[in-house]
């Protein structure tokens, strides 16, 4: 995990980087994302903030950074959003599947899932991911009430998870992919377009 | 918890009794539900077979007074059952919505879900819900390849549990029990009796 491209420049000192990278952690999981400033996060790490833009580029690039994921989700889902919501359902399903049924990508991705346990790994989550990650998909991709569709989207592929990977329980964990897409492609689509109860 | 109706019996020794509970607890963790034998439970105990039956009914019964679910999610479905598989993604989440939105029944429930992230709460959930709970509520619903679709059930209420009351993702989390009744009945619904992939 290396943030976003460097566009030529030198990485940095590896202490600075990492001091950056725990600082933000510790900082995303007590006081949650929107309550994080980048400048907490330098002071903490007592460095300039302009040096942590340099490094990570925006709050929610170091965000992303600071999860240590295997792949960056908004790069692998520009795709998606660059078709527009018809059949984005289907798209997401192929995406996530792209990376979660690849082992080397898995095993990472697991150790995420498994800190829903712990409070702070919760906070992340529910204060990072969501805000960070997950809305602005639907931003960009542009469909109604994103704020209330991208958790609907999460609920079910945060299930996914765990039917498939972490209990592994059939026959969803051996279902070819093509399956998974019939099955779970609608879901997902009805929650990205489909009739929502009134606000 | 204290298993099924004892039909004016006396309880039991309270020794023997957990006992047994205790055995059942590690037997279905370590060896699954299939693999293990009432008779295996029995001599873990240091007890006859016929009294573990007289305390705690069938092997379905004592897993679930094992789990120490603060209902028998079996009783709480039996009404769902008994209308048939029409609108019974509705009726099911409704059940599911009384349960766990009573504060008093959500706390110990949580600490089973917690259960996910070792071993031995996992083998109990995949090998010993899924079996002995879901199959048999969906064989009862008359639906066709319950197999498949009582899975498919459970991976989104599963996603919903950690969304709502875990994650305590918004607007999820907030969401009022028509709203959600609204939202995910659908779902279920469809997975409980829409178009499946070819077996």
């Amino acid at each position: 995990m290396t943030g976003p491209p460097r566009r030529g420049r030198r990485p940095g000192a590896p202490d600075t980087r990492a001091a950056i990278l725990a600082a933000a952690r510790a900082r995303f999981a007590e006081h949650g994302f929107a309550s994080t400033s980048v400048r907490s996060i330098a002071a903490d790490a007592g460095v300039d903030p302009a040096l942590v833009h340099h490094y990570f580029g925006t709050k929610d690039d170091l965000f992303v950074a600071a999860l240590e994921l295997p792949v960056d989700p908004r790069e692998r889902l520009a795709g998606v959003i660059a078709e527009g919501p018809d059949g984005a359902g289907e798209r997401m399903l192929r995406v996530f599947l792209s990376v979660w049924d690849d082992p080397d990508l898995r095993l990472p991705l697991l150790g995420l899932a498994r800190s829903v346990l712990d409070p702070s790994g919760q906070r992340l989550l529910r204060d990072g991911f969501v805000p960070a990650v997950l809305h602005p998909v639907g931003v960009a991709l542009g469909i109604d009430r994103p704020e209330v569709r991208m958790p609907l989207v999460a609920s079910q592929v945060i299930g996914l998870i765990l039917t498939r990977y972490l209990l592994e329980v059939e026959p969803i964990a051996s279902m070819p992919a093509d399956d998974v897409v019939a099955v779970y492609g609608p879901t997902i689509q009805r929650y990205l377009t489909g009739p929502l109860p009134s606000a």
